[in-house]
């Protein structure tokens, strides 16, 4: 199995109260593609400048991380992001947004990109996830994130792109702005009858909640179609940049590694594992926790949560 | 076992997107005792003025909650609250409070009262809080809720008042204000070091979170110390007043009904039946949800809950 992803190759300069980078590897993509390269090929997709050297690509493919599709611009600048939180590191504050060689990016996937068996579509803008759709038509399971910004901005492009995928995956605030409905779960279906067959909402320090298929009746939940996660409890924090993204690569890169299996037990193990790497994501800056993470940790943390969810008795590992 | 109750005893009128209510039996101590009627024998304590008649004790009585500790004062009036939401329900704009009889209050606990096995200190005035914790000293396990305002305002009583219970529940950001810890675990871990064993974080439609014993160190989150669920997920809400003391109602009145049993396993089906309560009080206004509930209803919800929270197969009822 292989998953691509399309979405920012960065820097970051990043404040936090407890430290800053002044300039970091960072972007959608690049969260997205280190938490999925613990469970399967991962092609990243995206333009990068000049400035985007060995050091970078390294850290890359000291992760297995195919990097054939990063399109480094001769004289471009990569894009930029420059961000603070305050005591709420729920909140994050956008100082500076320079685009560079994205602000020209038209997606070209090679051959070996567009044979991914699962695609995501990380946060740019809705007609460059389509377009990069088109080229992947293969892919079984694709997932899509987006913001505010597009919502606002591009609404008939974004619904268009929503209406092209297997599964949304966006903050819960952007559920109910989306379908201007404030009821999680009724938000959840309106999107869902859009054609996504199942929707995550990322609540931040409380977790994510997976929606799928029938609803039910009020109440009822219907069957097997509400899962939630709490966040890991963790008593460090230090830099919560790129958490959504470290969950979605932790979601769909489980969900391709495990073959692609979608019932409703692995998409609810894929949940865990997108809230496991979230956890090692928000622990240090950037990428500097996930970078020397190990499969080990992974599954210890995921049995961790296991058990801090469960009602009852432990039940043995299935994997 | 049986099960004592402080707190309000009211009547509240209600404004939501989805209706309102002029004047409806209300109040911590009705909302606490209506839920945990279903597990145990409930005695609440509190007073009321006139205007507190038979409909309102017939009501109370039909759920077999003893009223003995209900002080009726002749000419005052009840404890008022007027408030309201706008479509963000997570907010109660309150408009007005009358304590009525309740400025007054002296607490003086029958020997029934007195001789509970579990008692609820529910949100009043901290000192309040600590004269009947000494009247009900052979109670095995004790809770207390309380509010931004008695932080603010009586911090050193209520400090007093935490140290002599064994479970705070609260909402997060009340824990956080409490000890001046941003990050919820270590707050729920300063919590315990003044003396409670455990630390219920109410989180409105986020749910719940349990912190107990051990904290363990940081990621491991310890043995056992952690629990989380999500809120129950209901695609109609029309007043959340009263969720957090029907949580609590459901909480405490399940571990008094189930022998006072607080392994964690117990207390984690604790925590099932306070979110199943939360969730049917915000279905409909007041009380009026609650007040016809069955048990089946409520067994029923508490399963369809542990389907939405389990990793795998759902294992068999217990209970």
């Amino acid at each position: 199995m292989a998953l691509t992803v399309v979405g920012s190759i960065a820097f970051d300069a990043v404040k936090t109260p407890f430290g800053e980078r002044e300039r970091m590897l960072g972007g959608a993509a690049v969260h997205f593609s280190l938490a999925a390269s613990f469970f399967t090929e991962v092609r990243p997709v995206g333009p990068v400048g000049d400035d985007f050297g060995t050091e970078q690509f390294e850290l890359l493919e000291s992760r297995g991380i195919r990097c054939e599709d990063i399109e480094r611009v001769a004289g471009g600048q990569s894009f930029f992001w420059r961000g603070h939180y305050d005591f709420d590191l729920n909140v994050a504050h956008t100082d500076d947004t320079q685009l560079g060689v994205f602000g020209e990016f038209e997606p070209k996937l090679s051959p070996a990109a567009q044979a991914a068996d699962t695609l995501f579509l990380a946060n740019i803008q809705p007609d460059l996830q389509r377009q990069v759709r088109a080229q992947c038509g293969g892919a079984g399971f694709s997932g899509l994130d987006s913001m505010n910004f597009w919502i606002e901005t591009a609404k008939d492009s974004l619904l268009a792109a929503i209406s092209e995928i297997d599964c949304l995956v966006v903050n819960d605030a952007e559920i109910r702005m989306l379908t201007g409905e404030s009821n999680l779960a009724r938000a959840a279906r309106a999107v869902m009858a859009m054609g996504p067959r199942a929707v995550v909402a990322k609540r931040g320090e409380y977790g994510a909640a997976l929606f799928t298929g029938d609803q039910g009746t009020e109440g009822d939940g219907g069957e097997h179609s509400f899962f939630a996660l709490p966040g890991f409890p963790l008593e460090d924090v230090r830099d919560p940049t790129g958490a959504g993204d470290s969950f979605a690569g932790g979601f769909f890169g489980y969900l391709d590694g495990s073959g692609g299996d979608l019932d409703e037990a692995n998409l609810r193990r894929a949940m865990g594992y997108g809230t496991v790497l979230a956890s090692f994501n928000v622990e240090e800056f950037g990428t500097e926790r996930v970078a020397r993470l190990d499969r080990g940790e992974i599954d210890e943390r995921f049995e961790a949560l296991r058990r801090m969810t469960q009602f009852e008795g432990v039940p043995a590992p299935r994997d």
